[in-house]
């Protein structure tokens, strides 16, 4: 990414700022730390000002700030937050804007305690992340690798799936090409849970062996440049029953009628609110218990939420999955899940791999 | 783990806060909240009073909350915390412990407006940190197991390492063995890094490719049965010339001083000391920019910190890395990690990996 990107970023939440009567905030959530800075290390506060953009971080990323990124850089030994109050005392600073959804409320006390008669504490929760909402070309194109590396990871995997290979064995494999093809690392835990464990919607992979005649659920993804992908995939050993063919159907059914009513403008409750709908009238409603979709990005979830109480409407260039769910306790689950760009026209689905329930 | 282990625990921390006069806490630190329950999803709250025990989740985990917990289940569609109020106000709790220390800001706001008049709100912070950071016999074991898992796939490993691999390639490697191995997964970030670049003490690999003569550094830990464990290890590519030698040998004599003043009742910051100084006779102090270790546990950081700072003393049966290291800018960096178990005799080291600087 141009240091320029970063710059523009950062003038763009400076006049947000000014809209709100903010002099000054102060930025500890990683990911937004990375957005505006390029900073990728795991301990830094980001301080923007009209004056100055300064990063706080410790000894361990001296070298690696530098690298990273065009602010101003203070190296401190222990805790950063005491020397962000410092400066704001000796900037003068009126109003401080924190991110009080994600700040420790004990840290904010002692930040109050540490301003004393100086600056207001203001709020500035969510200012990042509705900007990182939209993204930019560069960010585009960075999920699309991811997800074509989660992609072709996934289609090699399933290539060696056989009867007998535990859930941990397939995630390892999962996780492995992934790595191989260029991620930093699996976005999320890669989830692989076969027979009745794929009811369980966020089932951690454990030793039990895929066994003859059973779904098998791969939800999965990848970070790259720092940028995440998500899909989740079925297969199944051997010729699936009616009845799980019917649940399949069902689920896709939902997802692809999500899909087609994704476009800029439409709430993101009412996207939910489709793939719900289509589940209920295969009497499945109640087997559905997350929500449609969720944004992603530098997180693997992000602003906007495809929910049931979602407020957001959908943008162009945001970047969303949709991925319904039916989980049938003791039986069985399907999810299908695809990684959606929002453009003009409406979805294009960023997930390079076959839909149909895979038979192994 | 037994049942009955989680309801010692639970019984442990009422105690606890009989003692300092609080009627009911709640818990929402992940960690704390698996060691306090068994339960190893990623959304829940757990409620404990002198009355019963709740754990609070969503319906994802509505299952997998009943296998691995014997509390009390409450399942929530939507935000935890309102039910979690709303029960405080029903039991009429006269005070309500949270961990402020890591509760955002804008949701404790939120808790006190719901309690209104009700409960007074009390800090409970590290109150579950400091029982967990001394370890029964069941986390000892999984500890050694972790470790195991971890050295043995370091070793599969640095067979096949060769000149010209890139350093993701490697820690791809390292990942998958250790998952092969029987790890659920990396305990953190697998760090990797090749030359110069060795100087970066938390450096993420990059696609940078090993040459000859040059040092490796590996950073690796295993999570398994929820547990970590932690080595660093260094390899050379070549025959490593007198600079490089010596101050390996530096940082090994600082490795093996702090080790040996292992013991339970001695300070942590003694332990840092003992390590800073050796490094300092070596003029090597300024080029220590972290501190000596850490606790290790259901988290990869734990209770005690081995610190300048740090407070507390070494007791019996705590698990600690013991980690000094050295980095140069622009030349590289050494690191020597190990896992170590408080005995009433001193360290026992629990890394299996000889410590000698491998040369490839």
């Amino acid at each position: 990414m141009a240091e320029s990107t970063y710059q523009t970023r950062r003038e763009r939440v400076l006049a947000l700022l000014q809209a709100q009567q903010t002099d000054a905030a102060a930025f500890s959530h990683l990911p937004n730390i990375r957005y505006l800075t390029g900073f990728s290390g795991s301990n830094a506060i980001v301080v923007l000002s009209e004056r100055e953009s300064v990063l706080y971080t410790d000894p361990r990323y001296e070298l690696q700030a530098a690298e990273e990124t065009d602010c101003k850089l203070r190296v401190v030994r222990g805790p950063l937050w005491p020397e962000v109050t410092k400066a704001a005392r000796r900037r003068r600073f009126k109003s401080l804007g924190l991110e009080t959804e994600l700040l420790a409320q004990a840290e904010y006390a002692r930040i109050g305690e540490q301003l004393a008669n100086g600056a207001q504490l203001g709020d500035v929760s969510g200012l990042v992340e509705r900007l990182r909402a939209v993204k930019d070309a560069g960010e585009i194109a960075a999920i699309r690798r991811s997800m074509e590396v989660c992609g072709r990871a996934y289609l090699q995997t399933m290539n060696k799936l056989r009867v007998g290979m535990s859930e941990t064995g397939i995630a390892a494999e999962l996780e492995y090409r992934m790595r191989r093809l260029g991620a930093e690392r699996p976005a999320f835990e890669t989830i692989v849970a076969a027979g009745p464990r794929s009811a369980l919607p966020h089932a951690q992979p454990t030793g039990s062996r895929v066994q003859a005649n059973q779904l098998v659920l791969v939800d999965m993804g990848a970070s790259l440049d720092g940028y995440a992908s998500d899909m989740t995939r079925m297969s199944h050993t051997g010729r699936p029953n009616a009845q799980t063919k019917r649940l399949y159907a069902a689920v896709l059914e939902a997802q692809l009628a999500a899909l087609d009513a994704v476009r800029p403008g439409v709430k993101c409750s009412s996207i939910d609110g489709i793939a719900r709908k289509t589940l209920q009238r295969r009497g499945l409603a109640e087997f559905f218990v997350h929500s449609t979709g969720h944004g992603l990005g530098l997180e693997i979830h992000e602003t906007p939420r495809i929910g049931r109480r979602a407020k957001d409407k959908l943008e162009q260039n945001m970047v969303i999955t949709i991925e319904p769910g039916a989980y049938i306790p003791g039986q069985g689950g399907v999810r299908i899940e695809d990684t959606v760009l929002v453009t003009a026209r409406g979805a294009e689905v960023l997930t390079a791999v076959p839909k149909g329930l895979l038979v192994l």
